[in-house]
Protein backbone atom coordinates (compact mmCIF):
# COMPACT_ATOMS: atom_id res chain seq x y z
CA UNK A 1 0.00 0.00 0.00
CA UNK A 2 1.34 3.56 -1.41
CA UNK A 3 -1.52 5.65 0.08
CA UNK A 4 -0.48 6.47 3.47
CA UNK A 5 -0.54 10.20 2.77
CA UNK A 6 -4.20 9.83 2.46
CA UNK A 7 -4.66 8.07 5.18
CA UNK A 8 -2.62 9.89 7.90
CA UNK A 9 -1.59 13.84 8.62
CA UNK A 10 1.09 15.39 10.38
CA UNK A 11 1.01 16.22 14.14
CA UNK A 12 3.30 17.99 16.63
CA UNK A 13 3.78 16.52 19.88
CA UNK A 14 5.65 16.32 23.05
CA UNK A 15 7.44 13.29 23.12
CA UNK A 16 8.34 12.45 26.68
CA UNK A 17 10.80 9.43 28.04
CA UNK A 18 11.81 9.46 31.20
CA UNK A 19 13.01 13.44 31.55
CA UNK A 20 13.57 13.95 28.29
CA UNK A 21 11.19 15.83 26.91
CA UNK A 22 11.57 16.47 22.96
CA UNK A 23 9.15 18.21 20.30
CA UNK A 24 8.59 16.28 16.98
CA UNK A 25 6.49 15.39 14.62
CA UNK A 26 4.10 12.10 13.94
CA UNK A 27 1.68 10.57 11.75
CA UNK A 28 -2.08 10.26 12.88
CA UNK A 29 -4.81 8.48 11.64
CA UNK A 30 -7.43 10.27 9.86
CA UNK A 31 -10.80 9.41 9.59
CA UNK A 32 -13.87 10.23 7.46
CA UNK A 33 -17.47 10.01 8.23
CA UNK A 34 -19.40 8.26 5.13
CA UNK A 35 -22.72 6.29 4.40
CA UNK A 36 -23.71 3.80 1.88
CA UNK A 37 -26.87 3.39 -0.06
CA UNK A 38 -28.06 0.46 -1.30
CA UNK A 39 -30.70 0.84 -4.50
CA UNK A 40 -31.23 4.40 -2.72
CA UNK A 41 -31.76 3.08 0.56
CA UNK A 42 -29.79 4.06 3.59
CA UNK A 43 -27.43 1.21 4.61
CA UNK A 44 -25.27 2.74 7.49
CA UNK A 45 -23.39 5.55 8.37
CA UNK A 46 -19.86 4.75 9.60
CA UNK A 47 -16.33 6.11 10.15
CA UNK A 48 -13.43 4.84 7.73
CA UNK A 49 -9.85 5.51 6.64
CA UNK A 50 -10.65 7.46 2.67
CA UNK A 51 -9.07 4.94 0.53
CA UNK A 52 -10.43 1.57 -1.33
CA UNK A 53 -13.89 2.78 -1.01
CA UNK A 54 -14.80 0.65 -4.16
CA UNK A 55 -13.66 -2.09 -2.65
CA UNK A 56 -15.04 -1.51 0.65
CA UNK A 57 -18.63 -1.36 -0.59
CA UNK A 58 -18.48 -4.36 -2.56
CA UNK A 59 -17.02 -5.93 0.62
CA UNK A 60 -19.15 -4.54 2.71
CA UNK A 61 -22.47 -5.72 0.97
CA UNK A 62 -20.93 -9.35 0.60
CA UNK A 63 -20.04 -9.64 4.23
CA UNK A 64 -22.96 -7.80 6.10
CA UNK A 65 -25.17 -10.42 3.31
CA UNK A 66 -27.29 -7.50 1.78
CA UNK A 67 -25.52 -8.46 -1.93
CA UNK A 68 -25.90 -12.34 -2.54
CA UNK A 69 -23.24 -12.31 -5.38
CA UNK A 70 -21.15 -9.38 -6.59
CA UNK A 71 -21.93 -9.61 -10.11
CA UNK A 72 -25.30 -7.86 -9.27
CA UNK A 73 -23.54 -4.94 -8.55
CA UNK A 74 -24.26 -2.75 -11.13
CA UNK A 75 -23.06 0.76 -10.47
CA UNK A 76 -20.49 1.78 -7.53
CA UNK A 77 -21.10 6.11 -6.99
CA UNK A 78 -18.18 7.11 -4.95
CA UNK A 79 -18.27 10.81 -3.38
CA UNK A 80 -16.68 12.07 -0.38
CA UNK A 81 -19.11 11.66 2.32
CA UNK A 82 -21.64 8.78 0.34
CA UNK A 83 -21.26 5.66 -1.42
CA UNK A 84 -24.32 4.78 -3.67
CA UNK A 85 -24.66 1.24 -5.12
CA UNK A 86 -26.91 -0.51 -7.59
CA UNK A 87 -27.90 -3.70 -7.17
CA UNK A 88 -31.02 -4.46 -7.85
CA UNK A 89 -31.25 -8.50 -9.15
CA UNK A 90 -29.75 -9.00 -5.61
CA UNK A 91 -31.60 -9.67 -2.68
CA UNK A 92 -31.31 -8.86 1.43
CA UNK A 93 -30.93 -10.76 3.77
CA UNK A 94 -32.97 -10.15 6.74
CA UNK A 95 -34.30 -6.43 7.11
CA UNK A 96 -32.15 -3.05 7.50
CA UNK A 97 -32.52 -1.72 10.50
CA UNK A 98 -31.33 -4.67 12.95
CA UNK A 99 -27.97 -3.45 11.03
CA UNK A 100 -28.04 -0.35 13.79
CA UNK A 101 -26.39 -2.87 16.34
CA UNK A 102 -23.25 -1.77 17.11
CA UNK A 103 -20.25 -3.16 18.80
CA UNK A 104 -18.57 -0.25 19.78
CA UNK A 105 -18.99 3.97 19.85
CA UNK A 106 -21.44 5.68 19.40
CA UNK A 107 -19.92 8.06 16.91
CA UNK A 108 -18.98 11.77 16.31
CA UNK A 109 -20.59 13.11 13.31
CA UNK A 110 -22.53 15.82 13.55
CA UNK A 111 -22.32 15.53 17.42
CA UNK A 112 -18.67 16.12 17.42
CA UNK A 113 -19.32 19.63 16.42
CA UNK A 114 -19.80 20.76 20.61
CA UNK A 115 -21.31 23.45 20.93
CA UNK A 116 -20.50 23.97 24.28
CA UNK A 117 -17.76 25.77 25.71
CA UNK A 118 -13.81 24.17 26.12
CA UNK A 119 -13.10 23.15 29.73
CA UNK A 120 -11.25 25.32 31.95
CA UNK A 121 -7.87 25.52 33.31
CA UNK A 122 -6.66 24.44 36.74
CA UNK A 123 -6.12 20.83 37.13
CA UNK A 124 -2.71 19.20 36.60
CA UNK A 125 -0.98 15.88 37.67
CA UNK A 126 2.88 15.36 37.87
CA UNK A 127 4.19 13.06 35.26
CA UNK A 128 4.84 10.57 37.47
CA UNK A 129 1.34 9.79 38.77
CA UNK A 130 0.28 9.49 35.68
CA UNK A 131 3.04 7.03 34.45
CA UNK A 132 1.66 5.27 37.81
CA UNK A 133 -2.31 5.37 36.23
CA UNK A 134 -0.66 3.82 33.26
CA UNK A 135 0.74 0.91 35.41
CA UNK A 136 -2.71 1.11 37.43
CA UNK A 137 -4.72 0.44 34.64
CA UNK A 138 -3.32 -3.02 33.39
CA UNK A 139 -3.28 -4.33 37.61
CA UNK A 140 -6.87 -3.22 37.63
CA UNK A 141 -7.70 -5.30 34.28
CA UNK A 142 -8.39 -8.73 35.63
CA UNK A 143 -10.71 -10.06 33.15
CA UNK A 144 -8.39 -8.68 30.20
CA UNK A 145 -5.69 -10.47 32.54
CA UNK A 146 -7.58 -13.81 32.22
CA UNK A 147 -9.32 -13.35 28.36
CA UNK A 148 -7.26 -10.50 26.53
CA UNK A 149 -10.22 -9.34 25.28
CA UNK A 150 -11.46 -6.76 27.24
CA UNK A 151 -10.95 -3.09 27.45
CA UNK A 152 -10.17 -1.05 30.68
CA UNK A 153 -11.09 2.23 32.00
CA UNK A 154 -9.78 4.36 35.44
CA UNK A 155 -10.51 7.62 36.83
CA UNK A 156 -7.54 8.59 38.71
CA UNK A 157 -7.22 11.83 40.90
CA UNK A 158 -3.99 14.04 41.15
CA UNK A 159 -2.66 12.12 44.08
CA UNK A 160 -2.59 8.76 42.16
CA UNK A 161 -5.71 7.48 43.88
CA UNK A 162 -8.39 5.49 41.78
CA UNK A 163 -11.49 7.11 42.08
CA UNK A 164 -13.63 4.41 39.75
CA UNK A 165 -12.83 1.62 37.24
CA UNK A 166 -14.13 -0.56 34.80
CA UNK A 167 -13.70 -3.51 32.23
CA UNK A 168 -15.91 -4.05 28.93
CA UNK A 169 -15.51 -5.64 25.61
CA UNK A 170 -15.65 -2.33 24.48
CA UNK A 171 -13.50 0.55 25.08
CA UNK A 172 -16.50 2.94 25.18
CA UNK A 173 -18.86 1.25 27.07
CA UNK A 174 -16.04 0.97 29.55
CA UNK A 175 -15.73 4.56 29.42
CA UNK A 176 -19.30 4.98 30.00
CA UNK A 177 -19.11 2.72 33.29
CA UNK A 178 -16.02 4.41 34.51
CA UNK A 179 -17.83 7.49 34.43
CA UNK A 180 -21.35 6.02 35.76
CA UNK A 181 -19.44 4.59 38.58
CA UNK A 182 -17.87 8.26 40.02
CA UNK A 183 -21.44 9.82 39.71
CA UNK A 184 -23.35 7.10 41.23
CA UNK A 185 -20.33 6.95 44.44
CA UNK A 186 -20.71 11.27 44.28
CA UNK A 187 -17.31 11.99 42.80
CA UNK A 188 -16.73 14.78 39.96
CA UNK A 189 -14.81 12.98 37.14
CA UNK A 190 -13.73 16.75 36.18
CA UNK A 191 -10.83 16.19 39.58
CA UNK A 192 -9.78 13.30 37.68
CA UNK A 193 -7.56 12.04 34.45
CA UNK A 194 -8.67 9.48 32.74
CA UNK A 195 -6.61 6.65 31.61
CA UNK A 196 -8.14 4.17 29.20
CA UNK A 197 -6.51 0.99 26.83
CA UNK A 198 -7.94 1.36 23.16
CA UNK A 199 -7.14 3.93 20.28
CA UNK A 200 -8.72 7.54 21.05
CA UNK A 201 -11.00 8.55 18.26
CA UNK A 202 -13.60 11.72 18.64
CA UNK A 203 -16.00 10.23 20.21
CA UNK A 204 -13.55 8.67 22.63
CA UNK A 205 -12.48 12.32 23.62
CA UNK A 206 -16.40 13.69 23.34
CA UNK A 207 -17.24 10.94 26.44
CA UNK A 208 -14.41 12.36 28.24
CA UNK A 209 -14.82 16.55 27.35
CA UNK A 210 -18.60 15.52 28.34
CA UNK A 211 -17.94 13.77 31.54
CA UNK A 212 -16.04 17.23 32.70
CA UNK A 213 -12.85 15.03 32.00
CA UNK A 214 -9.52 17.41 31.90
CA UNK A 215 -6.70 14.75 30.92
CA UNK A 216 -7.34 11.64 28.32
CA UNK A 217 -4.45 9.02 28.49
CA UNK A 218 -3.96 5.74 26.29
CA UNK A 219 -1.53 3.15 25.89
CA UNK A 220 -2.60 3.19 22.31
CA UNK A 221 -2.94 6.16 19.38
CA UNK A 222 -4.97 9.00 18.94
CA UNK A 223 -6.83 9.61 15.27
CA UNK A 224 -7.00 12.85 13.77
CA UNK A 225 -10.36 13.31 15.40
CA UNK A 226 -9.99 12.80 18.70
CA UNK A 227 -6.84 15.30 18.59
CA UNK A 228 -8.69 17.94 17.12
CA UNK A 229 -11.53 17.56 19.44
CA UNK A 230 -8.96 17.88 22.35
CA UNK A 231 -7.05 20.51 21.00
CA UNK A 232 -10.76 22.94 20.25
CA UNK A 233 -11.98 21.60 23.97
CA UNK A 234 -8.92 22.67 26.03
CA UNK A 235 -8.63 19.17 26.35
CA UNK A 236 -4.85 17.38 27.32
CA UNK A 237 -4.34 14.03 24.76
CA UNK A 238 -1.60 11.48 25.61
CA UNK A 239 -1.21 8.55 23.63
CA UNK A 240 1.00 5.74 23.61
CA UNK A 241 1.81 6.21 27.31
CA UNK A 242 3.99 2.86 28.22
CA UNK A 243 6.50 3.82 30.46
CA UNK A 244 8.94 5.58 30.20
CA UNK A 245 7.77 6.96 27.42
CA UNK A 246 4.34 8.76 26.65
CA UNK A 247 3.16 11.15 23.32
CA UNK A 248 1.66 14.65 24.73
CA UNK A 249 -0.86 15.31 21.66
CA UNK A 250 -2.38 18.26 23.13
CA UNK A 251 -2.51 21.15 25.55
CA UNK A 252 0.91 20.00 27.72
CA UNK A 253 0.48 22.70 30.59
CA UNK A 254 -1.78 19.97 32.56
CA UNK A 255 1.12 17.70 32.82
CA UNK A 256 4.29 19.25 35.25
CA UNK A 257 7.01 17.32 32.99
CA UNK B 1 -13.35 -6.41 40.29
CA UNK B 2 -14.51 -9.76 41.51
CA UNK B 3 -16.92 -10.09 38.19
CA UNK B 4 -14.99 -12.50 36.23
CA UNK B 5 -17.51 -15.31 36.17
CA UNK B 6 -20.19 -12.74 34.91
CA UNK B 7 -17.90 -11.37 32.16
CA UNK B 8 -16.49 -14.78 30.80
CA UNK B 9 -16.94 -18.15 30.09
CA UNK B 10 -14.45 -20.93 29.58
CA UNK B 11 -13.31 -22.19 26.22
CA UNK B 12 -11.94 -25.71 25.33
CA UNK B 13 -9.26 -24.81 22.73
CA UNK B 14 -6.26 -26.39 20.58
CA UNK B 15 -3.25 -24.63 22.34
CA UNK B 16 -0.06 -25.00 19.37
CA UNK B 17 3.38 -23.99 20.66
CA UNK B 18 6.13 -24.64 17.58
CA UNK B 19 5.20 -28.38 17.74
CA UNK B 20 3.83 -28.97 20.70
CA UNK B 21 -0.35 -29.41 20.53
CA UNK B 22 -1.97 -29.20 23.79
CA UNK B 23 -5.61 -29.63 24.55
CA UNK B 24 -6.40 -26.86 27.47
CA UNK B 25 -9.28 -24.45 28.39
CA UNK B 26 -9.09 -21.32 28.40
CA UNK B 27 -11.53 -17.99 29.58
CA UNK B 28 -13.04 -16.15 26.60
CA UNK B 29 -15.00 -12.94 26.96
CA UNK B 30 -19.14 -12.77 26.81
CA UNK B 31 -21.29 -10.11 25.74
CA UNK B 32 -25.35 -9.15 25.85
CA UNK B 33 -26.99 -7.42 23.12
CA UNK B 34 -28.82 -4.37 24.88
CA UNK B 35 -31.29 -1.65 23.74
CA UNK B 36 -31.36 1.49 26.24
CA UNK B 37 -34.19 3.73 26.20
CA UNK B 38 -34.36 7.40 27.52
CA UNK B 39 -37.94 8.48 28.64
CA UNK B 40 -39.19 5.35 26.56
CA UNK B 41 -37.26 6.86 23.15
CA UNK B 42 -34.84 4.00 21.91
CA UNK B 43 -31.64 5.99 21.86
CA UNK B 44 -28.97 2.42 21.34
CA UNK B 45 -28.62 -1.51 21.10
CA UNK B 46 -24.88 -1.96 21.48
CA UNK B 47 -23.00 -4.77 22.46
CA UNK B 48 -21.46 -5.15 26.23
CA UNK B 49 -19.88 -6.65 28.90
CA UNK B 50 -23.26 -7.75 31.45
CA UNK B 51 -21.85 -6.05 34.21
CA UNK B 52 -22.19 -2.64 35.70
CA UNK B 53 -25.60 -2.15 33.84
CA UNK B 54 -26.50 1.04 36.11
CA UNK B 55 -23.17 2.48 36.14
CA UNK B 56 -23.40 1.90 31.89
CA UNK B 57 -26.64 3.98 31.73
CA UNK B 58 -25.64 7.11 33.86
CA UNK B 59 -22.14 7.11 32.30
CA UNK B 60 -23.43 6.53 28.64
CA UNK B 61 -25.90 9.40 29.10
CA UNK B 62 -23.42 11.72 30.52
CA UNK B 63 -20.83 11.43 28.15
CA UNK B 64 -23.48 10.88 24.77
CA UNK B 65 -24.68 14.41 26.21
CA UNK B 66 -28.00 13.19 26.85
CA UNK B 67 -28.94 13.83 29.98
CA UNK B 68 -27.47 17.36 31.27
CA UNK B 69 -26.63 15.89 35.02
CA UNK B 70 -27.04 12.63 36.75
CA UNK B 71 -29.30 14.30 39.27
CA UNK B 72 -32.10 14.89 36.85
CA UNK B 73 -32.24 10.40 36.63
CA UNK B 74 -35.00 9.33 38.41
CA UNK B 75 -35.53 5.77 37.26
CA UNK B 76 -33.35 3.25 35.72
CA UNK B 77 -34.55 -0.04 35.23
CA UNK B 78 -32.01 -2.99 33.96
CA UNK B 79 -33.40 -6.15 32.46
CA UNK B 80 -31.49 -8.55 30.94
CA UNK B 81 -31.81 -6.76 27.16
CA UNK B 82 -33.46 -3.94 28.15
CA UNK B 83 -32.41 -0.24 30.10
CA UNK B 84 -34.95 1.71 30.69
CA UNK B 85 -33.79 5.36 32.16
CA UNK B 86 -36.05 8.30 33.31
CA UNK B 87 -34.77 11.49 33.51
CA UNK B 88 -37.71 13.45 32.48
CA UNK B 89 -36.43 17.48 33.69
CA UNK B 90 -33.12 16.64 31.28
CA UNK B 91 -32.30 18.16 27.65
CA UNK B 92 -30.88 16.29 25.19
CA UNK B 93 -28.15 17.67 22.68
CA UNK B 94 -29.13 17.15 19.45
CA UNK B 95 -31.18 14.81 17.95
CA UNK B 96 -31.50 11.12 18.39
CA UNK B 97 -30.44 10.04 15.06
CA UNK B 98 -27.19 11.25 14.74
CA UNK B 99 -26.17 8.80 17.17
CA UNK B 100 -26.64 5.86 14.63
CA UNK B 101 -23.20 7.08 13.33
CA UNK B 102 -20.81 4.22 14.43
CA UNK B 103 -16.93 3.92 14.19
CA UNK B 104 -16.87 0.09 14.38
CA UNK B 105 -18.77 -3.27 13.72
CA UNK B 106 -22.26 -3.50 11.87
CA UNK B 107 -23.23 -5.58 14.54
CA UNK B 108 -24.95 -9.36 14.88
CA UNK B 109 -28.14 -9.38 17.21
CA UNK B 110 -30.69 -11.02 15.35
CA UNK B 111 -28.61 -10.87 12.20
CA UNK B 112 -25.95 -13.50 13.71
CA UNK B 113 -28.92 -15.88 13.55
CA UNK B 114 -28.08 -16.74 9.68
CA UNK B 115 -30.18 -19.55 8.43
CA UNK B 116 -27.79 -20.17 5.42
CA UNK B 117 -25.77 -23.70 5.51
CA UNK B 118 -22.58 -24.18 7.43
CA UNK B 119 -19.19 -23.88 5.09
CA UNK B 120 -17.71 -27.06 3.56
CA UNK B 121 -14.86 -29.06 4.24
CA UNK B 122 -11.48 -29.26 2.21
CA UNK B 123 -9.38 -26.10 2.22
CA UNK B 124 -6.61 -27.09 4.77
CA UNK B 125 -3.57 -24.86 4.93
CA UNK B 126 -0.16 -26.54 6.79
CA UNK B 127 0.69 -24.41 10.32
CA UNK B 128 3.88 -23.05 9.06
CA UNK B 129 1.90 -21.30 6.07
CA UNK B 130 -0.87 -20.32 9.01
CA UNK B 131 1.98 -18.20 11.32
CA UNK B 132 3.42 -16.74 8.00
CA UNK B 133 0.37 -15.43 7.40
CA UNK B 134 0.58 -13.86 10.85
CA UNK B 135 4.37 -12.10 9.73
CA UNK B 136 2.44 -11.32 6.51
CA UNK B 137 0.11 -9.31 7.76
CA UNK B 138 2.32 -6.98 10.33
CA UNK B 139 4.73 -6.50 6.90
CA UNK B 140 1.46 -5.57 4.97
CA UNK B 141 0.67 -3.03 7.56
CA UNK B 142 2.66 0.20 6.87
CA UNK B 143 0.08 2.74 8.03
CA UNK B 144 -0.02 1.06 11.36
CA UNK B 145 3.77 1.01 12.22
CA UNK B 146 3.48 4.80 11.19
CA UNK B 147 0.50 5.37 13.43
CA UNK B 148 -0.23 2.66 15.54
CA UNK B 149 -3.89 3.04 14.76
CA UNK B 150 -4.87 1.22 12.01
CA UNK B 151 -6.26 -2.65 11.41
CA UNK B 152 -5.31 -4.65 8.70
CA UNK B 153 -6.58 -7.77 7.37
CA UNK B 154 -4.99 -10.03 4.38
CA UNK B 155 -6.39 -13.10 2.56
CA UNK B 156 -3.92 -15.69 1.80
CA UNK B 157 -4.24 -18.94 -0.78
CA UNK B 158 -2.41 -21.92 0.84
CA UNK B 159 0.71 -21.88 -0.50
CA UNK B 160 1.36 -18.35 1.53
CA UNK B 161 0.55 -16.15 -1.66
CA UNK B 162 -1.06 -13.06 -0.34
CA UNK B 163 -4.35 -12.32 -2.19
CA UNK B 164 -5.58 -9.01 -1.03
CA UNK B 165 -4.58 -6.64 1.50
CA UNK B 166 -6.67 -3.64 3.48
CA UNK B 167 -5.38 -1.50 6.27
CA UNK B 168 -8.23 0.84 7.90
CA UNK B 169 -9.02 2.73 10.83
CA UNK B 170 -11.69 0.11 11.56
CA UNK B 171 -10.91 -4.14 12.08
CA UNK B 172 -14.38 -4.49 10.14
CA UNK B 173 -13.78 -2.52 7.53
CA UNK B 174 -10.62 -3.51 7.01
CA UNK B 175 -12.12 -6.87 6.53
CA UNK B 176 -14.94 -5.52 3.94
CA UNK B 177 -12.00 -4.31 1.95
CA UNK B 178 -9.51 -7.33 2.07
CA UNK B 179 -12.79 -9.24 0.86
CA UNK B 180 -13.74 -6.58 -1.58
CA UNK B 181 -10.45 -6.10 -3.67
CA UNK B 182 -10.43 -10.11 -3.65
CA UNK B 183 -14.12 -9.92 -5.69
CA UNK B 184 -13.28 -7.05 -7.63
CA UNK B 185 -9.97 -8.91 -9.31
CA UNK B 186 -11.71 -11.98 -9.62
CA UNK B 187 -10.58 -14.06 -6.74
CA UNK B 188 -12.87 -16.17 -4.37
CA UNK B 189 -12.21 -15.43 -1.27
CA UNK B 190 -13.36 -19.15 -0.23
CA UNK B 191 -10.17 -20.42 -1.50
CA UNK B 192 -8.47 -18.49 1.67
CA UNK B 193 -7.51 -17.91 5.35
CA UNK B 194 -8.36 -14.34 6.53
CA UNK B 195 -5.55 -13.28 8.81
CA UNK B 196 -6.75 -9.91 10.73
CA UNK B 197 -5.39 -8.06 13.70
CA UNK B 198 -8.02 -7.07 16.73
CA UNK B 199 -10.79 -9.00 18.66
CA UNK B 200 -12.79 -11.29 16.63
CA UNK B 201 -16.51 -11.51 18.19
CA UNK B 202 -19.65 -12.54 16.20
CA UNK B 203 -19.84 -9.40 13.51
CA UNK B 204 -15.88 -10.33 12.59
CA UNK B 205 -16.85 -14.10 11.88
CA UNK B 206 -20.21 -13.23 10.10
CA UNK B 207 -18.35 -11.27 7.82
CA UNK B 208 -15.52 -14.03 6.86
CA UNK B 209 -18.84 -16.52 6.82
CA UNK B 210 -20.49 -14.35 4.53
CA UNK B 211 -17.29 -14.33 2.04
CA UNK B 212 -17.14 -18.01 2.39
CA UNK B 213 -13.30 -17.92 4.21
CA UNK B 214 -13.06 -20.88 6.22
CA UNK B 215 -10.46 -20.07 8.76
CA UNK B 216 -10.14 -16.62 10.24
CA UNK B 217 -6.58 -15.99 12.30
CA UNK B 218 -6.57 -13.24 14.49
CA UNK B 219 -3.37 -11.88 16.79
CA UNK B 220 -6.04 -11.07 19.53
CA UNK B 221 -8.94 -12.73 21.59
CA UNK B 222 -11.90 -14.12 19.98
CA UNK B 223 -15.01 -13.22 21.98
CA UNK B 224 -17.74 -15.81 22.88
CA UNK B 225 -19.90 -15.11 20.32
CA UNK B 226 -17.30 -15.26 17.50
CA UNK B 227 -16.37 -18.58 18.91
CA UNK B 228 -19.96 -19.99 18.84
CA UNK B 229 -20.80 -18.57 15.28
CA UNK B 230 -17.30 -20.10 13.84
CA UNK B 231 -18.19 -23.27 15.75
CA UNK B 232 -22.09 -23.59 14.01
CA UNK B 233 -20.51 -22.49 11.00
CA UNK B 234 -17.62 -24.67 10.09
CA UNK B 235 -15.54 -22.29 10.26
CA UNK B 236 -11.92 -22.76 11.80
CA UNK B 237 -11.09 -20.19 14.59
CA UNK B 238 -7.37 -19.06 15.75
CA UNK B 239 -6.62 -16.43 18.01
CA UNK B 240 -3.71 -14.85 20.11
CA UNK B 241 -1.80 -15.89 16.95
CA UNK B 242 1.99 -14.54 17.43
CA UNK B 243 4.37 -17.15 16.33
CA UNK B 244 5.58 -19.90 17.90
CA UNK B 245 2.47 -19.91 19.52
CA UNK B 246 -1.20 -19.77 18.38
CA UNK B 247 -5.15 -21.12 19.81
CA UNK B 248 -7.22 -23.09 17.95
CA UNK B 249 -10.76 -21.83 19.19
CA UNK B 250 -12.68 -24.51 16.78
CA UNK B 251 -12.91 -27.10 13.65
CA UNK B 252 -8.65 -27.47 14.12
CA UNK B 253 -9.12 -30.47 11.30
CA UNK B 254 -8.20 -27.88 8.59
CA UNK B 255 -5.21 -27.27 10.07
CA UNK B 256 -2.34 -29.15 9.32
CA UNK B 257 -0.32 -29.43 12.94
Amino acid sequence: MNQNEAMTRDHEILSVREDIVEQTTVQVCIEDTITITLNGIPVTTLKITPVDLESFAVGFLICEGLVSDPGCISAIDVRPTLISVTAEECTLEGSLPSLEIRSAGVGIGRRQELSSPALGDGFTVDKKILFEGTRQVHETATVWRSTGGTHCTILVDNRGHILSAAEDIGRHTSVDKAVGKALLSGIDPGHSFMVCTGRLPGDMVAKAYRAGIPIVVSNNAPFSSGISLAERMNMTLVGFARPPRMSIYTHPERILL
